[in-house]
């Protein structure tokens, strides 16, 4: 048994501690809250994590729907449908316990609710939506991950796959950012080896991609009116701390993490990992991994990963954007080749003698090992791709602009293409 | 000239960049204010950070009203005064342009005028005031700060003269934080070199007081309920990452920023020093340094500090916190001795033979070093104090709980007589 927490960190909209989740109801009276939606899905509606956030919010005396109908990789259908329960159900305030998906869900059901006559392509980032900042203001929204990758709790993302395209895309603005995460580690010990590793590859790519990007002072265009900035703006002296900080725990607890369900430090770090990573890369922004993941996860014929329990075919976010990192690295790495290079010495290489001009294949390499220690699936043919899905691939990845216009090294098609099929195999 | 920047980084609450001072008036116009409260000291008024922001201010057609007379190293006296000038006012949002003292002033102007019905001491830190929680909406506040040491752009702290007592206290609330700081590094190059060493004093013992704080998880007690938790909470793996950034910034900076008047490069990087150091004690809170330092400037008897204009005697902030920092280390050392060495190196100190028991004297060495290499005053002796004034300073430090409890080690009034004694002299 796991001694809860004497006092727990609390740093702006995040609090730690083993525990800290039996604190949520005192938080929603705190505001006031007397008609609480709690989203999650149906698996964990039966774990410990929804059962003691329910018992909190009982204690508080605070009235509760639940609603577990939450997909795993939301679509703009599955969206729709939590919008569409939020608005019959009109809540002052909003209660998410879940990995990635339902802490998105639950945000746009919030900005949706919010904003009655908006069209669901209005706030989905451009080309395929419209990209319209978000002016209205939203109810409290709590957020309790119980995974350990998204970083959703910091963020103001919410990501779908957009159905009618077969491809991945995304609401991003700071106003959807959750109003408190509560990060409890004793919510880890209840996830399954691969999503573990999975949800951790997350972290090493949002940190890999953020800590690459482009920096923020070469970005144009630059909007002449602050509002009109967008959420990512590219690498920075701020987002740097968090991505090198995420990068070395990682390093050092992700394997341990994988392999022991009871290690509560390596599975607390991992936790406390994929937030930090998520206050890095919610303003610098991802590239290419994400962007290439999009159409990976989107285009899935019959791949169903291990450990996942869902009734339809998933290549799951974090294994879609890692696959691709040896190659995307190996591409990048002519931009910023010390950051290439440092990074590969953090994830464990002996970069003493490496030449700068090997920064790719270094890091490349040192990423391979580490996907092989962990038991990846070997590139994207083992999840179900071919030389004949290239171009929907590639095809996929186009209206990503919202990341990919912060790869450090410009790409044209030919560019994309090369780096699918470089990602075929990886050992 | 300086090339103004393409675009700047924004990150939470803070945005910087050179120039980033013209985007006031565009930020208030994007929040609707339509009177403007402008605060700022009777010297800064006349100074270029002014200038611009009142221009950006016109070019966007917002009404404006100027309150130039915000003392230097505020007492309760001088925040009645600026707050009788907002409540007459009734300004929608404000603007503060200037070091921690127009910061401060401006966040208890915006916090009193919201919350008409409380009386001072309500909202001041126990034991001195009540320390209420603060519940009433405040008005949004834009902060430019003008020197590099406060950080308050980034936290919830006003600290003024208590006049009655002669000694420092504060406000603390997350609710009175800036909306919004704006750091402009061309602001920097109007300060004076004593002000750039003494700010720098201030970064210096909030990263090395916040990093060497009694850890959040040894913290008690633990109030039941979020809303009744102190701002300062103790070391955390957050703040640390703060920490250890700022001291590095610092060291690698301070000397050449005080030295030179030019050098944009050095001053810009203290000028984030201080934020990243504010985010990071903000939420960890300081000790011993600053416990002590209230009443060092609150005593002060004829000393006038070279570099500042004011009317008044002034040991300034900064000053008033290192002059005991080596005494305090060395008296803290016991408690976290890996801490106080590694910190210790950060500055320069070749640790590599150094004993784990030694901490605390290389650590107050390394600080002894530079401050003499940084021409500071030979002690509490060279500002003014002598062996009779003691109990004067053990009185006047008796009240500040606030962040004395967080010292790593408890300590006693023979202590703290001993730790003043000590620090009479540095060299």
């Amino acid at each position: 048994s796991v001694k809860p927490f004497l006092s727990p960190m609390a740093v702006s909209n995040i609090r730690y501690g083993p525990g800290v989740t039996k604190e949520v109801g005192m938080d929603l009276k705190n505001m006031g809250a007397k008609n609480v939606c709690l989203m999650t899905d149906k698996n964990l509606a039966q774990l410990p994590p929804v059962q003691v956030a329910m018992d909190s919010l009982v204690k508080n005396g605070i009235p509760f729907t639940v609603y577990d109908n939450v997909r795993v990789e939301p679509t703009d259908a599955s969206f729709m449908e939590a919008i569409e329960f939020a608005r019959k159900g009109a809540f002052d305030a909003y209660v998410a316990v879940g990995g990635g998906s339902t802490m998105d869900t639950c945000k746009a059901a919030n900005l949706y609710t919010s904003s009655p006559h908006s069209d669901f392509l209005d706030y989905v980032s451009a080309p395929i939506g419209k990209g319209k900042p978000v002016s209205v203001p939203l109810k409290p929204l709590i957020a309790v991950p119980t995974t350990t990758g998204t970083g959703s709790e910091t963020t103001g993302a919410a990501i779908f796959d957009y159905e009618r395209l077969k491809v991945k895309t995304g609401i991003a603005s700071r106003a959807i950012k959750p109003t408190l995460g509560l990060i409890d580690p004793l919510h880890t010990l209840h996830m399954p080896a691969r999503v573990v590793a999975n949800s951790g590859f997350d972290v090493l790519c949002h940190a890999l991609e953020s800590y690459t990007a482009l920096p923020y002072h070469l970005r144009s265009p630059c909007p002449s009116n602050p509002i009109t900035r967008p959420a990512y703006q590219g690498s920075n002296p701020i987002s740097d701390i968090w991505a090198v900080h995420a990068l070395r725990i990682v390093a050092k607890y992700l394997k341990r993490a994988v392999r022991n369900p009871d290690d509560l430090e390596a599975r607390s770090h991992m936790h406390l990992a994929s937030a930090f990573a998520g206050i890095g890369f919610g303003n610098a922004g991802v590239h290419l991994c994400h962007g290439m993941s999009y159409p990976i996860s989107g285009l899935v014929k019959t791949y169903k990963a291990k450990d996942y329990n869902v009734d339809h075919p998933l290549v799951p976010h974090g294994l879609s954007v890692v696959l691709t990192s040896p190659a995307v690295f190996t591409f990048t790495a002519q931009m910023f080749p010390e950051r290439h290079l440092e990074t590969a010495e953090i994830l464990g290489a002996d970069t003493r003698s490496a030449r700068i001009q090997d920064a790719g294949p270094v890091l490349a390499d040192t990423l391979r090992k580490f996907l092989f220690d962990l038991d990846v699936d070997d590139g994207l043919a083992a999840v179900g791709y071919s030389k004949a899905d290239i171009p929907a691939l590639v095809k996929g990845t186009l209206p990503q602009e919202r990341v990919t216009k912060l790869s450090p090294r410009p790409q044209s098609e030919e560019d994309l293409a090369a780096l699918f099929e470089a990602s075929m195999k990886l050992y």
